[in-house]
């Protein structure tokens, strides 16, 4: 049995809890287990200078963690100068996963920020966070629908969300937690959209190469996963939008 | 009447959560009115080189905010490469505050750093700060003493507090929301004891000069705030530690 | 008897003088006994970009210390790439002193930077700058006088000088040098104007926490010591503008 | 038919060039039709903090890009103070792959550091520089059995390289170039061992996104073009070492 | 005899490959022995902003390293987040060198900026850069006459090339390798036009001071190396220029 | 005639203050006429890393202009994060300069820091510092002689000074101030011993190029004024040390 003593294709105790920030246009406080990460979407009436005047827009995202959101303290990014490689392939892969189910023409000459802050982490960090970015952004289009900007379902094409798999002790697991994650020899990142099809996929042998058998396995397992996910999603989402002040 | 409808002597609500992280020897989510910060404690067993040998050890602080813990979304200080002015001047009278109460001898040769993370921003974040911090110091160091490397209350040797005052319209008010600070004439931080003695004091004309009979009538508040806060600590403080797990 | 063996409400030695750069618009020497800071104005016809439009100028204030003006040579901050929180923090409170007594709108929209670069060290180098820079801002406000572009005396609308005072052995004394200032209980600093309003305070308590009583003992030696200090200014401004080629 | 008028499953012309350094203990210049990556290895006889005294070794590796490597001049790294993201998530690509065939206790308490710097770019610098640092890396080793520090077999397990696949108009092609790349829908990055264990996939739908069974033909593709690069590896290292002089 | 075994007034191997990249307007693999760079320029439609509207264009030059250019690896300047006073110092002198041969007015308002990157060092990489790098923007300016935006030869007015000479063991020498350098008692570095004017000298003594006759037989001793260096570049310019693809 | 009305061998008033440093061991305000230098010589017991062990010392420099010693107010190091290109070859200089009479075995593994900092600048800072930063060397090593750690006399070997020439409207003139060096066509600095010979030149052709006699002519006059520049160091350096408190 794994160390979470979950079933292999069982998710941690997920919520999506939103409007949880009273300034952010949209915000969304996600739960993987103990991995907490706090999306707040951000609207800008400005683009990147390379994108001007094209007639589009821009979805970006920024992450970091907490010093303490990990067992060990971890020096503060800002006060050492410069944000680690890892933290800038994490939100690069969030800000790409959330343009995949954006029409940037739809959105208009404007740029939307998320900001995926972890307050605790266990692990799934970087797939809790595009998972929560989702419904931030959804609500921070809701808000704008609400001024006669956009149309929310012009612009946002598609659910997305993703999760981790791995392959512990020979058998591949769903959702994998820190402890978990640190005796993988596979760890393997889904990001899906809500009909299925294929945003990202990376995949990391962190001791034997692994198989084509076992990548198809990894993935059987991503997708009842996501599907949950944006489910979830889904749910959550119907109702009022629960957006902030804005500026 | 003052904008937030307070009485001119009467904080936000306030409260001060307890073992929030679960990584984090100490913790405390403190909230003034929508003021939210994030203070955690971490322990280590190594000192600044430059107090190698001293025979005591070191409370530090960190202070950052999430980038849209305000109306307007800020530049995540990561991403910038450096931390602003301000933050630097809040983390050091943060860090000042909690060793006027520490005795860094009976620490022994560690440092405990406590970080503060401002979630949510409605003016007031460093005396939130400072009153939070206290909590989450004092619960790493019954951590500490459950592990037998400390005796909590020979450590610490009072309460620690602080609030903002100012005068709004001509009249002195206690706890400034981030609007009546924008309008407030001038603006004044007070650090305190739980004996109510003075460790520090800020006071700053915003537009005109302020005489030292305001500067005593801000102090009357403050000392009535402060008592209330430490108050709010003792309470809270009170019962069984509420610790995390520690690295 | 206090380590200077000055009276407890005796100044060191002040000079204050001015026209010492070729260059700057304005400019002042300040010594507080060995404390010597290089004062100078630069004005420029530009403001901020957030100023932009508004109508009205800045005044702000940079600061620095040659790497050899203390006892022991610090890392000259040009070369380890980034100022320290303390030099952020004392610019950023010379700024806000001279900010008090000038009238932004009758600076028109011009910028007008301080520099106050420290010579040599020996305690108080904020207040000497404060007291210093208001003699360079004062005779570059006199060179545009000269050009037609403002008149000086509506801009600045009073004096503005400061003090350090401290708790020595349990008695307050004024003007700490830097022996002074390392053995003294609480240390304050006071900022106020010709007419006595105060602009800015900043007492600390090194060690024990201070009292009312002693907060207002420490004002009282502030107020004698301005009262000089402003007074020095006004013999020194006496006469002709002392000022600089500019640009 | 594609952009480069290959065959779907049709390498670039690829050469690697061993020996290439005076300096380096192993170097080679590899090339993927008009891209050209220059990977030297260098051994250091020490490891990072973090690895001491763990009784073993650590394979990283750097990458770059010439300014002009490219159509249009890009800034020059070192002149902008810090790597890209795109650049760091490259090196940490191209380390763990390496890592991924090295028994680091075989090769005891040393690093090896292979620097790939692209000095003509035409799509799939990541891809190249895995499989020429490969090359560079083994040369090293050899350099090392010459002089009886390590047994170059006992300390690489295997081959790796890799190459990049992309749907371009519907159709699966192999090894994009810089024009392919632009215009397919999605591109995925292999890295596989000599024995066709999958030691990293990297897909991502830059428009709509793809199917199982879509990566599944990429995979096939690429499958088969790290099997001739795997040839054109072992080709190439028969024979005498080609080594630089070392330190 | 020079440890290089060369004739005291002998350069090393020399050649100047034009054309070695695809991208830029203009390029050059300069080799002097062991020392190889590569020079690439690079045409820009915008010039710095202090000489907007100034009617004329300017000429720069960037410098760097590859890590194991040399016997011992560096470090790479992109990662340690700064270039080296040495780095900055030579690329200042290249942009120098080659502006006193070019009509800035007769460029236009465009910059061209020279990359210049050293593969393999052996000595003299600064020299070899400068003759080098007017090799390749000798084919810039060409590239652009084809384009019909200059006359090549109105911009430049003359070769420019460069050559370290040196005291070995009490002899002057021509063309110092990285043993020579290491072991010279005198070092110094020559910039001459093909008329023979000089651009630029820089000698430095490193261990006993020089003397004005040892000064004049270096430059004698240049002057014979720049004489063959200009007759290298005439001969490889002879006949079709030698572009690339430009943006 | 120059601009400045001198003669074409004529020195700008020079003046070379020692002591003007209470903390530093030696130090010297040097006057080229309106260019001012203060130097300072800090002595610390340790050695770079490199050098640990060898059995020497090491003597270094560090450059640094005010924001206002120019005429338009430059953007202060400090806060820009990095020194400049010039910057940075300026103390390279003048360390190497200072190396090139000490006797490094002499000084003993300890480390002599000269700060050259620039407080009003009117051209020949980089020659200004070197003569002065002789003067505090001297001073700092007459501090050390006095507690038994050298013998001052064995360290330093020689004076060593510096000078700029340059050609002005076809003239060759000694010491340009900033508004000759603005108009000269050719500007060379030159470093000379007490002994007379030659350190280091650096000579460079502003507009065109100059030639081998014109070079004879600036060597000629700069021979002249470090003669009567040495001249002053003596006198100046007679008589008792003047020496700060040291540490």
């Amino acid at each position: 049995m794994r160390p979470s003593r979950r079933q292999n294709d069982e998710l941690r105790a997920v919520s999506l809890e939103r409007g949880v920030s009273r300034h952010a246009e949209g915000s969304c406080l996600v739960r993987f287990g103990d991995t907490h990460v706090l999306c707040t979407a951000s609207l800008e009436e400005r683009v990147p200078g390379w994108l001007k005047g094209a007639g589009k827009g821009w979805v970006t995202a920024e992450y970091g963690m907490l010093p303490r959101a990990t067992g060990e303290r971890m020096r503060r990014e800002a006060a050492s100068g410069k944000q680690s490689g890892r933290t800038q392939e994490i939100q690069r892969l969030v800000g790409r996963s959330l343009r995949a189910v954006v029409d940037l023409k739809a959105l208009g000459e404007r740029q939307i920020t998320v900001d995926c802050d972890v307050i605790q982490a266990d692990g799934g960090t970087r797939t809790a966070s595009i998972t929560g970015a989702f419904v931030a952004l959804s609500d921070c289009l809701s808000w704008m629908e609400t001024r006669g900007m956009v149309v929310r379902d012009k612009v946002i094409r598609d659910h997305v969300a993703a999760i981790s798999c791995g392959i512990h002790d020979g058998t591949p697991v769903l959702d994998l937690d820190y402890l978990e994650d640190s005796a993988a020899g596979t760890d393997a990142n889904f990001v899906m959209t809500g009909r299925g099809g294929i945003v990202e996929i990376q995949g990391t042998a962190e001791g034997e190469p692994f198989s084509e058998a076992e990548l198809a396995e990894l993935m059987r397992l991503a997708r009842h996963g996501i599907g949950q996910l944006v489910e979830r999603q889904r749910t959550v989402l119907e109702g009022q939008p629960q957006v902030g002040s804005g500026r």
